[in-house]
């Protein structure tokens, strides 16, 4: 079986960037259907002080590329959040999974224990891998997708739960 | 070890419900600094036909607690959602913190690979133990932890990204 840390991290990771992908193509025929421009929809946010769209994109891509970096102690590229545009928007997703799917499964063994320290300005803890996954990068993960749902759903483009979830065989 | 899938339940959920629990805190300390009624924290939403404050706290506690008895073969208690007040959101929290107490570790065993069949209007999929959680039941809940803290954060509540990480030892 597949070490379960990247069980954990890479099908999830390539499932939620695909469902933000499909947000997109469902932003994109709002905006043509209203004749709404879409960069509204880009810079659409919640609140003044929170990320727009086009934000909470970026930061998804970075918290899941950022994790696998972390977890098989490989390094991620790094992008430069310069996207304006649902185009540019896919290619980020595109490129993030396209190094998602670059890890192999055996870059995972022992990361489910290996130790992760995060420094930011708010957070100064060390997990374990699996703790990592389960209390910081997939929350944050999901923190991203969903806040984008809620983003587009304010502004009236119709995405449900079952678009959250995405696609089931 | 403890059996994978109470790892990625039991804690989590014992995690993400104790954040729902410290924003009606900040939710309640906000409406009394602004003279501001309560309840219409607890009854704003994000779009008119989207589940308000309550329900999301409703939602993440079912999402929670159903996962946990589909994974162990086990039953959950039913709620009414008839919460209407922080007191009675803190309350179903707490109720439902308390049955995930309840579940002992080996009643998880062989949950990994448990069949779970999801039918609901809109779903009809049968997955493993483990796919059931990574593709359905964590993302679920993370969905309506980060839907309250967005419907929190658009109402003015200074509730930001440490908050919906929770605490760390």
């Amino acid at each position: 079986m597949s070490p379960i840390a990247h069980r954990l991290s890479i099908p999830v990771y390539l499932r939620g960037l695909g469902v933000l992908s499909s947000y997109l193509d469902k932003a994109e025929a709002f905006a043509a259907s209203r004749g709404v421009d879409a960069k509204t929809l880009v810079d659409a946010r919640l609140a003044p002080d929170m990320l727009n769209l086009a934000g909470q994109i970026q930061r998804a891509s970075d918290t899941s590329k950022n994790a696998i970096a972390r977890l098989t102690g490989g390094a991620a590229p790094r992008f430069e959040d310069n996207e304006t545009s649902i185009a540019e928007l896919r290619e980020r997703i595109a490129k993030t999974r396209a190094f998602l799917q670059s890890v192999d499964e055996p870059a995972f063994d022992g990361s489910e224990t290996r130790e992760i320290a995060l420094k930011t300005g708010k957070l100064d803890v060390t997990f374990t891998g699996l703790d990592f996954l389960l209390q910081f990068a997939l929350p944050n993960f999901f923190f991203h997708v969903a806040t984008a749902h809620a983003i587009l759903r304010q502004q009236g483009v119709p995405v449900g739960k079952t678009d959250y979830l995405g696609p089931f065989a």
